[in-house]
């Protein structure tokens, strides 16, 4: 099934990723609403054009005209939504989501939803260091990735319609993972890369590092800027798996470091090289930004 | 002291820094020269304009003209150099280098130097992930960091000197750090992040997780990709201060680690605002590339 101009998409909580989606998908014409808590971010996504119709509660008639829903909330906040007003959502309608975790909620929220609402899961891996529809950018969706995350429940029709609302908003990759292996790939490319960094920045008091540092750790420390609410809850929704990726780095870095202490060149130059061969892998590709 | 166009230069090695030292001054207009191993580097740096002069040997006649030698090799390579040749320094050249640690040779060095001659240790905090002459570039210099590591054997005429070598390279800030200052910065700053890079490379062999990163792990890993023989020798010779720094870091990483495992929200959300908070220092200036 593919994404038409007929289907009418409802934004639910325009924060950086929902006011991405509502001008990405309004610039194409797309008819788009939403809903979030401030009258401000509906006022500020009316004045730039992004939404056609917004309101500061949950606005029945919003929801029943919606073909298909987009949920761009804090995971908590997402499943206490569903449980409190999932039942206004009309039969046929197909929800989706932002969710940087899946299995703590997906199994949970397919099972709220009313017959005939189905809800496809997906993970659009782009981002920036600022929160709010004032920052709102579709063009951080180019050259990102994007991930279906489909459980059994989940129709074929529906994991091609939610790849192809990725393709719509201009994701370079669309790829399909189960919840399970979305949450370990995103426990150790995503979740434990913002550890070190927060860390890292902990580890040390010492004042005007900054001015002899060079980009390695300017580029290393980038994510070490977070948001601590939003990051705190995906940490601890995904804890387990997280803990297991924190686990198996350490015991990497543990090598290491026992190469240095016992004065070990040869194993200390084969995981560099086991990092050079691995890490060439990511480089982007000619065009990619 | 500063530098002035009748000084001649001698670039020993020409590497990726060596050559970029060489190709911004002959660009300046100072006389260069150059003595490394292979042939075909002088070649090269003869063809492309680096140097008015160069030899695959050691030219007794290029050591004894110079006034200024900057030496571009590595920690080992350079002591055994002066070891083997020093004695054919002219007095009153002054020597530099660029080497990234300084406790374990730079007392060495001066003290195997003839009388009249002044070593001068320098830290240019700039690089790429490429090495040899032909990848010299001497715009890696601009919005760098700098560093004159004098001992108490430098003369404040000659530790200017130095500071102004940098400015005519086109560094954009010079500090001045003791060599123990300078090693325990480097230390945190640089090699910490290369070993975190390393060991984050290295702890998982999950193919395929290219498609689904987002930036975070790509700018992290960057410097992943790093040449062996160099950076184990530089580990190696910072080793005790390195392993001070990788113990550091990994009280905070277990720090974190537990605020996970312990379900603790408060003190995870305190580590990340302190490292927003550091973090902000390190963001670059206006018109900082």
């Amino acid at each position: 099934m593919k994404i038409d101009k007929t289907k009418k998409f409802l934004i639910v909580g325009l924060g950086l990723l929902g006011g991405s989606y509502a001008k990405s998908l309004s610039k194409q014409d797309y008819y788009v609403t939403a809903i979030t808590k401030d009258q401000k971010d509906i006022d500020y996504a009316l004045e730039h054009g992004f939404i056609n119709k917004g309101s500061a509660f949950v606005d029945e008639s919003l929801v029943k005209e919606a073909d298909i829903i987009v949920f761009a909330l804090y995971p908590h906040v997402f499943v206490e939504w569903i449980k409190e007003y999932g039942n206004l959502i009309s039969p046929k309608t197909v929800i989706t989501d932002v969710t940087g975790v899946k299995s703590c909620m997906v199994y949970e929220i397919q099972s709220l939803l009313p017959s005939g609402v189905e809800f496809i899961s997906a993970h659009p891996m782009a981002g920036k260091e600022k929160s709010g529809v004032e920052y709102a950018d579709d063009s951080i969706f180019a050259n990102a990735n994007y991930i279906v995350v489909p459980t059994e429940k989940n129709s074929l029709d529906i994991i091609e319609l939610c790849g192809d609302l990725g393709e719509t908003l201009g994701f370079r990759e669309i790829s399909v993972l189960s919840p399970e292996k979305h949450d370990k790939m995103i426990a150790f490319l995503s979740q434990l890369t913002h550890c070190i960094a927060v860390s890292l920045m902990c580890a040390c008091d010492e004042p005007d590092l900054e001015r002899y540092t060079g980009d390695s750790f300017r580029d290393l420390t980038r994510i070490a800027n977070i948001n601590d609410e939003m990051w705190s809850e995906l940490f601890l929704a995904n804890r387990e798996i997280l803990l297991d990726e924190m686990d198996n780095y350490r015991t990497a870095f543990d090598k290491l470091y026992n190469t240095i202490k016992n004065d070990n060149r040869d194993e200390m130059r084969e995981m560099m090289r086991l990092s050079t061969a691995r890490r060439k892998k990511f480089d982007k590709k000619k065009g990619q930004i």
